[in-house]
């Protein structure tokens, strides 16, 4: 019995976009499968006092312009957000709500919000437009507007944003393959040769 | 007329170390021949309120996983140094008094610093270390210690280090390719794809 990836990510991350492109496949060559982890990197951010990349001196210039390029380098389609970093609790909250009842559901909204952010541009920190989101994969828009405000979902997010810190995460995307933790969509090569080696 | 790559990088700097064995051959692949341009990481890190990665919580017992990690991927020798971060002043003043006689000498001379610095595990802030290693290339240790203290070799030292500030340097190691900008070792596979199709 082989352990799944854990793949830790912000919804507002650029790489993690990315990364929520490759991942499953990446995975499935190597027999495993991916729990994805939805996760507020901010809250995280605020216990290192670390600050969102594009704020930063320089280095934020340079990421506007590594985000589309890394995109292209990895045939992805990508246009900067208007509104950004953005606020992605109701769209982590809907993921583990979605992920409790159905797993494939749940990664195919999570890539539908990636690529309603850094694609179409669409402001995904409105409940709005994640219900409808979620409504295009013929997810109850009702059922779903009350689970993301119920207390047990906030409770489930603020736990695995808690848990990711536990286990040393520090940024997105991130992953951990067997304890061994990997940070960053640059790293997908690493990963992908860690688990074509068992550990090299 | 191509433009040279200017690989801009700190001696202190383990990824620096990694880009440093792999940018000739890169560029030779392409047509192209590199500029290597040391530079004093730690003053540009003073204008942007950078701290070294290694202190930054989590993020710094990460990097130390992950530099030998990454050592490993890309098929190096790497032992993590006893003194580090440490500084690199008077290693980058001996490579630019080098390259204004024998470029050739210079680049076999930054590697050996890095090999040193990260194999050997030798304390290359302390100068007679650096003039040893410059003897082994058959460099004066006379001539090259006069230089090193000369106020021409330490302003031209400082004059890289703003240069690439200028130019929008924020890490190591960093390249400019025709204006384009890649930070990171791992940037080395945009690099490559990059001179392979004249930009994407």
């Amino acid at each position: 019995m082989v352990n799944p990836i854990e793949f830790f990510f912000d919804f507002s991350s650029p790489y993690s976009y990315i990364a929520a492109e490759k991942i499953d496949a990446l995975a499935a060559r190597h027999q495993r499968t991916v729990n994805w982890r939805p996760i507020l990197i901010g809250a995280i951010f605020q216990k290192t006092n670390a600050v969102p990349l594009v704020h930063l001196p320089l280095k934020g210039d340079y990421s506007l312009r590594d985000f589309p390029r890394s995109a292209r380098f990895h045939g992805l389609p990508f246009n900067m957000p208007a509104k950004f970093p953005l606020p992605t609790q109701s769209a982590a909250r809907a993921y583990y709500w979605i992920a409790e009842r159905d797993i494939h559901q749940a990664h195919a909204f999570a890539r539908a919000v990636f690529q309603a952010l850094f694609v179409a541009d669409r402001d995904i920190s409105d409940l709005a437009v994640v219900l409808e989101i979620a409504a295009q994969l013929g997810i109850d828009s009702d059922d779903l507007s009350q689970a993301v405000a119920s207390p047990e979902i906030k409770e489930r997010l603020k736990n695995e944003t808690e848990n990711a810190f536990a286990q040393g995460v520090f940024g997105a995307p991130f992953f951990i393959i067997d304890k061994e933790p990997f940070w960053g969509a640059d790293r997908l090569p690493q990963v992908e040769h860690w688990l074509a080696t068992g550990g090299f």
